[in-house]
């Protein structure tokens, strides 16, 4: 080993670092995660330099490019937050202006604390009886198919619950290393986590004609593809997608499981959108219900494991890090070292543990927080289903833009053309396209190279979470952009 | 790739499962977390059996096996729940009960949060009003040396900045494979990321005999040996030191700074028991401070990370998963590799981001919550104190036990002597001993060899956190076990 060190012009002996780039771990080199890409940091920079007064052709930066609600502005639900306040400080349980069923929730989240409070670790799997809430709402959700309490991990997030389960899966070397399945375009956890965890990449790519639908056909080319050089294990799927805005058909997830059986692959599903579904004619359709719908044959065989968290959905408490996953026939041994790893990081922060425990099991009619609650969760859904519409119709009406329906999620990929000037000025278009966007109307959209998709065809994400005044001005305003941009590079 | 399948004798078709102990990620096979291991799990079978009414020679599991402060009974600080129901629920802004200074301070968290709600993302290396605050902190507690909050990220829990640094430094295959050195005794979040990591574990013994102290003599021969087959470059040091509760002295602190500079090692100090010392003699250094009286040849050179979080100390809040790292002389390239790869996940739990501030920047004299802040943390840290003398001297009382006094942090990690005939019967001496133990009393601890300790030698971990009356039951029961069992096979 080499003692590098050498005198500094000050004379101070200055030693070689011991971590460099040259010698970290070289799978975090390869990470990459547009969400929180050079644009969304020259954003931040805007902002700072916006405050400080410096002149921008714009006065404000909106921010489109992640799915933070209540940072567009979405009020969180007031009974979810009344129970978190009684939860963190119990002596407004005296408090005669908060309801009733807002106290007893709390004070059954308290029962199942150490010491009743939520400063305590709780099991590493999570809180037992959220837990039990969970896999009651799972049954309700998919009209009775059972759910064992056991088979629920409450997790840090939806992301966490991700890694963690492809963290398992991933083994072996060179042609035998593990395989993972996903869409492209997808969101950018999947590669992130993958990159990380040195497996295969495989890449299967939606349909953007029909409406981001997934193709059997393409599945099977890019399976076998993949054949060649790795062990494909897993099939990820988005449902209600991220970044594409579409809803599965019941139909497309019946085929998805009959291809993971025949192929034997695990199933991951991200159903972090479950109630994000805004377009007549679709519905949710949890892989879950349609697999114990597909008879023993593949409900007592195909391993599925199911994600949701409270980032999403018309609570968008993306802050709390609360979320679970679902395993379904996972093998005994291999549950055994699930818990074992999730030990290591001791519990889910509790905070986002109650708040899942309210998700799945919310005011009930009768309750006094009853019709507050569904109020205010009407007002957002209904806010997204409209602004989602307005979306999709304004980005329809530019020329040399086209966008699929938003179905469901939260997002629009759409298709935009670049001209070829400005294909062969830039090394990445999408990116020199809504870099530009921002420095010139403060927009802030992810290009769709952060994403994937095929080659040749440049798109951008944009969330639908602006509130409707500011989505409409944003609207306009990329609809300018566009039209400038075009002149400029034809 | 074979499609096994088989009939099953229902007819079914039952397909080979994808993921099995066999076809799992081998790494986390090796994980190991005794914390939390076969003992806990039996604790918490046994809870189950008393409260369905099965008889047992106890009347209640007392779990002193895991720094739980909650759990045990301590109360939190009023101040700090305060603020966070304020923060929850900014409703209760409006309510004349709550102090000023929560007000105030529960403002300045919510105008850091994207349209003022805890459930929006934050930045993902965490709130910037958060990190200046830690910085501001750590500058008052290291004598005005200068900290930036650049330096600072925030985390969910310590584990998880321990666990993201070992990440980032593991590289290299065979004998250029990464080793770590860390302490026997030692934390098993250490060994379990490792070997999650596949980086080689190197172990340096702390001597028993000087109180659990460093030697560096002791660190040149495992770091000598470690070169043989791998490249150690990193150094970890858990100070007040945990399973072992001593608190390293100034000078020793120094020599192992020395040592890592002289033998290019990274400094991971994790200190997050920096305000529980209480043997009187002893005090707190942390290493950034000693690292900077040091000089400029080793402040300006010497890479050094340290964790601290929100679950120890006086305030105990586990479950709200906050935390912070400083790093120091990082590489710029590797720091942003760092800020890239936390942003995979998003932002930590921002309720724990909250508590980190409120910990940091706690009421200050003048300010109305002030006086019952102080009262409330000093009754806490002088119940430990007492609790750490007293379980000392009782443990000392014990025929075959001998304990180190516990100067810090929350544990005592006494030598308990085995017969050999117990010995000769068990696979593993401290673990039937303990397990013995819960059966027989109720009492839930971990063995030694969860933790790491010298070959032939057997100690548990117990911590000081049951209260006081029940601690002094606690330790009664141990000494009436040990001395019954030490009959039972002598």
């Amino acid at each position: 080993y080499a003692k590098l060190s050498k005198m500094s012009e000050n004379g101070v002996l200055s030693r070689a670092k011991v971590l460099t780039i040259d010698t970290m771990n070289p799978t975090v080199k390869k990470v990459e995660y547009a969400v929180r890409g050079p644009i969304v940091l020259r954003a931040v920079e805007l902002e700072r330099e916006l405050s400080e007064g410096m002149k921008k052709p714009f006065s404000e930066v909106i921010k489109a490019n992640i799915g933070d609600a209540h940072a567009m502005g979405q009020q969180p639900i007031t009974f979810f937050r009344q129970v978190l306040a009684l939860c963190s400080y119990p002596e407004l349980l005296n408090d005669s202006t908060f309801p009733e069923d807002a106290k007893s929730r709390a004070r059954r989240i308290l029962q199942s604390c150490g010491g009743n409070s939520m400063g305590s670790y709780t099991a590493s799997q999570g809180i037992d009886s959220v837990r039990q809430d969970v896999a009651r709402y799972i049954e309700r959700r998919d009209g009775g198919v059972p759910c064992d309490p056991d088979d629920i991990y409450l997790t840090t997030g939806a992301s966490d619950g991700i890694v963690t389960m492809l963290k398992l899966l991933v083994c072996g070397e060179g042609a035998t290393r593990t395989g993972v399945m996903i869409s492209i375009p997808q969101y950018p956890l999947y590669s992130a986590a993958l990159a990380e965890l040195g497996a295969v990449q495989i890449n299967y790519y939606l349909n953007e004609e029909k409406c981001w639908s997934m193709d059997i056909s393409e599945l099977q080319r890019a399976l076998d593809e993949a054949r060649r050089h790795c062990n494909p294990r897993a099939l990820c799927v988005i449902n209600p997608g991220n970044p594409t805005g579409q809803v599965q058909s019941r139909q497309c997830i019946e085929d998805v499981i009959r291809f993971a059986a025949n192929e034997r692959l695990l199933l991951m599903a991200d159903e972090v959108y479950q109630d994000n579904v805004y377009a007549e004619g679709c519905q949710f359709h949890s892989f879950k219900k349609v697999l114990f719908e597909m008879g023993p044959e593949y409900s007592d065989t195909v391993e599925l494991v199911s994600f949701h968290s409270t980032s999403k959905c018309y609570m968008g408490e993306c802050g709390f890090r609360g979320g679970y996953m679902e395993i379904i026939n996972m093998d005994d041994e291999v549950k055994a070292q699930l818990t074992k790893l999730v030990s290591v990081r001791l519990c889910p922060p509790v905070p986002g543990q109650a708040l899942m425990d309210l998700v799945v099991n919310p005011p009930q009619p009768g309750e006094p927080s009853h019709d507050n609650f569904i109020k205010e969760r009407t007002a957002t859904l209904s806010a997204l289903a409209e602004k989602a519409k307005l979306t999709e119709q304004v980005l329809n009406t530019i020329q040399g833009i086209s966008c699929n329906p938003v179905q469901g999620a939260m997002y629009s990929f759409p298709r935009i053309t670049i001209p070829e000037k400005a294909i062969q000025e830039a090394m990445e278009p999408d990116m020199f396209y809504c870099m530009k966007m921002l420095e010139e109307t403060g927009i802030c959209l992810v290009p769709g190279s952060g994403f994937g998709q095929t080659d040749g065809t440049y798109h951008f994400r944009m969330t639908i979470l602006p509130p409707t005044d500011k989505l409409t001005i944003l609207l306009n305003k990329v609809k300018e952009f566009h039209q400038k941009f075009t002149q400029q590079y034809s």
